[in-house]
């Protein structure tokens, strides 16, 4: 039966190809799990687009895939697929029936999508489209199927009160309902991810469709367990997923730490007060299987915030920093103009309670995971060396570029 | 100066040729001000596919804007314009710098939204992606025009608390905020308007653009005086706006109405006590052109609920009964399945401040409006009589169609 642990699920996991589906789909393998990997590759075109590659090579898609399916013969199975295309995409759940999808398969960058107009459009046609395109397949073909669904802590924003998870009981003039969490998405990407959990709240509510929506923290992290060569405490090449450390599809922690491994002064956007959650790559991978095992019930849409610890930008680079040293890296700190629009001072506290009653516990700490990650990154020191140009911000969200 | 009463203004009316934007046109035309009218003639097109048409012949567009240039030389402009055409609509602000935009330009009809997955997906990018491209448009070439957004009502969805004006003040947890205000949106058509409140007021926040989100809820009535020929008591054919009564486009009261004039018993959707807020063609008008007679400050996004009075479906039928008997017609209602998933009856209260403080004062009653509308759609019997079959429902929103 689906949700008893033990017992193998046909997961759907689309954005296979991508820094979590990756190691999310290797994980669930272990586990027992049946994969169908989906993706179209669009991350990887996208790096390439804005003249940045990951830190770690990736290898062909062909190469990768092949050597998981000889991992896990008969367990694994993987697709070319737009989610824009809503036929391909019907006919892919009418021809697996999974009973879950995992839907990572979104452009990610809020610079990317500030980059102009025409990468502001994409973006949000790109995700709103395709998620409600996954809505109506999971309508036709599989109705009982869980979707899991990746959003983001930052369609919150960050209001002067405690942020719920998903909700907000209020009173108000002598009455009392629960609401909404109201969002407040700080970029046209932001946007996109609030217009899902919009849809798919709806979709549940007229269809009955059940949906876990993640509202995500900020990961880091670059190898999970599932990589490591059989015998050896060295990671198999070819199942390693990406670091990218570029303005666009960077984040601040990959940036910091590309910085510290080429001799670059760390650069903190304004003050580096923005307060933010984290957590780590391996974390995020057992909370999403936390969702897989433990869905829903029919009908139902829920929201787990999902991060491990909270952090300022300018704690981050400290740590970076600190943890650097050990690495006999000789780190700065230097504060630039901040290309964002955003509050630099402000009250963050969100509620993270689902997950913790569902059984997570944090694994690695930031630290942990830095010591880990810094030999990696020094092995690679050269791909970073090489696109080192691409690393400072050069948009900036209020003159964004007219065409 | 922009916003000070009695001096022309440059306005850009997107839509031009549907439902409001043409009277709104005209009227702003008496006014004094000058109006572009950008239109694709999407509504025409897509009543047309539903196999409906507007009670009232409209002529064809060449005539109906050549009647206007004619009565109000060198004041008006038309162009014909996709929002969608992102280098299109950024010519077009580039070329006419307006110093106002009314956006009436999108797919208006829940009902068409549920078609099938199609339908769906289309609403979405049409009425979200012309909006952000408008938005792009404005921060390029005008950045001082003030954005008049026709939201809907339907935005809010049906909360079990007094409904703001576009935000909510909450104390949570011993801390107070003013947030935007939740939004429950009942149907692909409605998120759009949701997803529009979201893009423009993040708009207003990195660019600093000036813009009233209107909440708008139902509107009613046919004629305004500026469609009424010169010293006479009659209109001009060639001026009046359309009449839709298909299940899609006609909103409860015109099928009501359409019913009534046919002799077919109005159909009321369940039980008839879902509540929503209402206002006549020509009190909308009057408020869109308060917005733009008083906008609001540089980088100021602010939301009006835009109706007048309240009233259950049911009350509806109710009063077009009555009217209609006073037009020697007979009418029965009969409640039947509701297509929709709504709650049937439930709390509605939805604030109405600003636009009272800012001069409104509503004309003509519903009932005024009915005594009006009832003869005009007499006259037009054998229009309505030759499409009686689009006025019931055939699609169910927990049915939508597969492909």
């Amino acid at each position: 039966m689906y949700g008893e642990m033990g017992f193998g699920l046909k997961v759907m996991v689309l954005g296979a190809d991508g820094y979590i589906g990756w190691p999310l789909s290797l994980h669930l393998l272990a586990l027992g799990h049946e994969v169908i990997g989906v993706d179209n590759f669009s991350r990887r075109r996208r790096v390439r687009e804005v003249g940045a590659r990951s830190a770690i090579s990736l290898g062909n898609p062909y190469e990768r895939y092949g050597r998981v399916k000889d991992l896990y013969p008969g367990k694994f199975d993987w697709r070319v697929n737009d989610l824009l295309d809503g036929e391909e995409i019907d006919y892919l759940f009418k021809y697996y029936k999974p009973d879950a999808v995992v839907h990572l398969a979104e452009q990610p960058s809020a610079p990317y999508s500030h980059i102009d107009r025409d990468h502001a459009v994409e973006t949000q046609i790109n995700n709103t489209i395709g998620t409600v395109n996954v809505l109506f397949a999971m309508k036709n073909h599989a109705p009982n199927c869980h979707l899991i669904k990746l959003g983001t802590m930052g369609e919150y924003g960050t209001p002067n009160i405690d942020i719920g998870e998903g909700y907000l009981t209020v009173e108000h003039r002598g009455r009392k309902n629960t609401l909404p969490f109201p969002k407040q998405a700080g970029s046209w990407y932001h946007q996109t991810k609030v217009f899902d959990s919009h849809n798919i709240r709806f979709a549940c509510k007229i269809w009955g469709l059940r949906s876990t929506d993640i509202m995500q923290g900020v990961l880091y992290g670059v190898v999970t367990d599932e990589m490591l060569l059989e015998g050896s405490a060295d990671y198999d090449q070819t199942l390693m997923t990406r670091f990218d450390f570029d303005e666009y599809f960077g984040t601040a922690l990959n940036r910091f730490m590309a910085q510290a491994v080429i001799g670059f002064p760390l650069t903190v956007y304004g003050k580096g007060y923005q307060k933010r959650g984290y957590l780590a790559l391996r974390d995020a991978i057992q909370c999403l299987t936390i969702a897989l095992e433990k869905p829903p019930e029919e009908g139902k849409y829920r929201v787990w915030n999902q991060f491990d610890e909270c952090y300022t930008v300018l704690e981050l680079a400290d740590k970076v920093k600190q943890v650097g040293k050990e690495f006999g890296l000789d780190v700065t700190i230097h504060n630039i103009s901040n290309p964002r629009v955003e509050a630099e001072e402000h009250y963050y506290n969100p509620d993270r309670q689902h997950l913790p009653d569902h059984g997570f516990k944090p694994t690695y700490t930031l630290e942990d995971e830095l010591r880990i990650m810094f030999p990696i990154l020094i092995k690679n020191r050269r791909r970073i060396e090489e696109r080192k140009d691409r690393i400072l911000p050069t948009h900036d969200y209020r003159r964004t570029s007219q065409t």
